[in-house]
């Protein structure tokens, strides 16, 4: 059995229940996580903003995926001394760094979903059909 | 408001609430998901190895994993007809790509666990010592 990634000499690793990158991957890659940082990458939006965005997205989601974003140093929110107040939220430098890489994988997944799709049919069908 | 990704000619956007790309990114992205494509992007693996690789999984949750990352095309269930079945799994040549987007963003996350503790740490005292 290969072991490459569990022996690299980094101290933090995913692969391990206990690790606290396992927590911030989630944050990440969760279904609301990488969407708010998808969306947060083409600039800075209001709440409501975001929340249109992120179709499908109920408040209470957005706000704690929000709030685990900016504990992690990924997410800053500027909250605006006006009346009503206004609330913007903009990735941090380490968020975009972090929201390029989930694009990449994002704008893959997309790009491949032709054959994702033909893979499903053909998974269905050699079961059905048994 | 800027809609970049939004209005991109794509057929598939992971925005849209019922766009099937959404469901894919969620099976490449789940914490389950995302680590079994990073366990196997080291080699075929046995079910059981795959198990002790992807710390803290159940067997019901890894066997869910694996049959989703199947039927979407990522993963290759090859089972040989020996006495006791053995089952190997593997990537495919797509879950190979996948795999290796995951990982950079992986990688990055974990490289970068310090300054997110340290962020963690400046929120939670801000917040205690209000």
């Amino acid at each position: 059995m290969t072991g490459t990634l569990e022996d690299r000499d980094l101290p933090y690793n995913v692969f391990a229940k206990a690790c606290p990158s396992r927590g911030t991957l989630e944050h990440v890659t969760g279904r609301w996580g990488a969407l708010t940082l998808g969306a947060l990458s083409e600039g800075s939006l209001r709440f409501n903003e975001l929340r249109r965005r992120v179709d499908g997205v109920s408040e209470k989601m957005l706000s704690q995926t929000l709030h685990a974003l900016e504990r992690d140093g990924l997410v800053h929110r500027e909250a605006q001394p006006t009346n009503p107040p206004r609330v913007d939220y903009e990735l941090t430098p380490l968020g975009r760094e972090v929201a390029a890489r989930l694009l990449t994988l994002i704008h893959f997944v997309e790009g491949r979903m032709d054959d994702v799709l033909a893979s499903r049919e053909r998974y269905d069908t050699a079961r059905g059909g048994l």
